[in-house]
C-alpha cells in the first residue's frame, strides 16, 4: 500500500454553487495508478465544503442552495464581522471531506453521485486536497 | 497492511427510517479479519445518507426524522421533479460515509454508538459499501 | 504504512461549545512519527461533535451555535425524555469523524482552519480517537 498527494484548483462563478468534482478526481486515481483503496478528498477552506449527491438533474443542486439559503440566510443576526457567517455554517453542515472507494483503478460511484465543491461564498479561486491510499 | 472490500444490501420499510446496520459492519470486519485499522462505510446513494448515533431508545432516531422533516418539508417550493428534493437535501445534511476505527478485531464504538443507515426515500433495496484498511 | 492509535480526553465548560483540539491532533502526529498519510478523528459520543471550520475570529462558533440552537432547539416536542434531543440532532448534524491530511509529518490545514469538537450536551469530560494511517 501507498500513500499519494494530490492537488488542484477549481474556480466557481456565483456565491453559491455547487460545482461537480468528479472528473479531476478520476484523473488523479489515474496518474497515481491507485487500484485498490481510497481517496480522501478535503477542502481547505472555512467557506466552501464536499459533498457526493445527484449529479444527473442540476435541479438538485438549485434546490440543496435554495434550501441551504431559507435555513441559514445571508443576513442575519450574526456577530461574524465579514458579512460571511451564513458560509461557515453551511459550510459546518456540509463538511470539508469525504472519502471514496477506489475498486480495480476505478473511482466507485453510485449510479447518479457525483462528488461537488460547494462554494458558500464565491466567487473564488478554490482548492481540493486528495490523499489516495491504495495498492498499486 | 491490506485493504479488503464489502457490500451488503438492506431493505427499508419507510419512507424516512434510521436502519441499525452495526451488525453488519462487525460482520464483515470479523470475515476479512482486521484487527487494527479502519472501516469506511458508503452508500452509493443520493437519498440515502449514513450516520453514527444513539442506538439505545429508538425516540432518538424518532425526534431526528421529525425534525429533518420540519426543516426541510416534503413538499415545498423544489424544482426537482421527481419529488424527493427533500430527500437528497437530507442526505447532505446527513453525509453518505462515514469512518470508524478497528481495534484488537473490534469495532471502536462509544457505549451508545450504532451505525445507521439513514432512508430518507424508501421503502426501497438499499446497499453499503466497506473498505477495511488494516493490519491482519 | 502504519496504523497508530492515540486517544486524549478535552472537558467542555458549557452546553454548547465548540472547543479547539487542533493542537492535540498535533501533538499525537508527533508523537507517532507520522510523515505521510492520514488522521482519522473521531468522537465516541452521540452528543457532541468533530469539525474543521475556522479558528480566527471566536464570532463564528458563537454564530455556528446560535443558529444551530434556532434551527434544533433546546426545548420542542421531541419524544426522547433524557431533555437532550436537541444535542442527538446537532450532532449528526456536525457528524462525529473528519479525516484530515498529514504531509511531510505536519497536519495539513487551511489557513484559517482549526479542528473542533463540538459540544452540544455539556459541560462533560469528553474523549477523542485517533487513527494514524501513514508512513514513518
Amino acid at each position: 500500500m501507498k500513500v499519494s498527494t494530490a492537488r488542484f484548483g477549481v474556480s466557481t462563478a456565483r456565491r453559491n454553487q455547487m460545482l461537480d468534482i468528479t472528473g479531476q478526481v478520476q484523473q488523479a486515481i489515474a496518474r497515481v495508478g491507485a487500484r485498490e483503496g481510497v481517496v480522501h478528498v478535503y477542502v481547505p477552506h472555512t467557506t466552501a465544503g464536499i459533498t457526493v449527491n445527484e449529479n444527473a438533474d442540476p435541479d438538485v443542486a438549485h434546490d440543496v442552495l435554495t434550501k441551504l439559503a431559507s435555513l441559514v440566510p445571508h443576513k442575519d443576526d450574526y456577530k461574524h464581522a465579514e458579512g460571511n457567517a451564513d458560509a461557515h455554517i453551511k459550510t459546518i453542515l456540509t463538511g470539508t471531506s469525504v472519502t471514496m472507494h477506489i475498486t480495480g483503478g476505478d473511482l466507485q460511484l453510485g449510479e447518479w453521485q457525483g462528488i461537488f465543491l460547494c462554494e458558500f461564498d464565491g466567487p473564488r479561486q478554490r482548492e481540493v486536497w486528495l490523499k489516495i491510499i491504495a495498492d498499486e
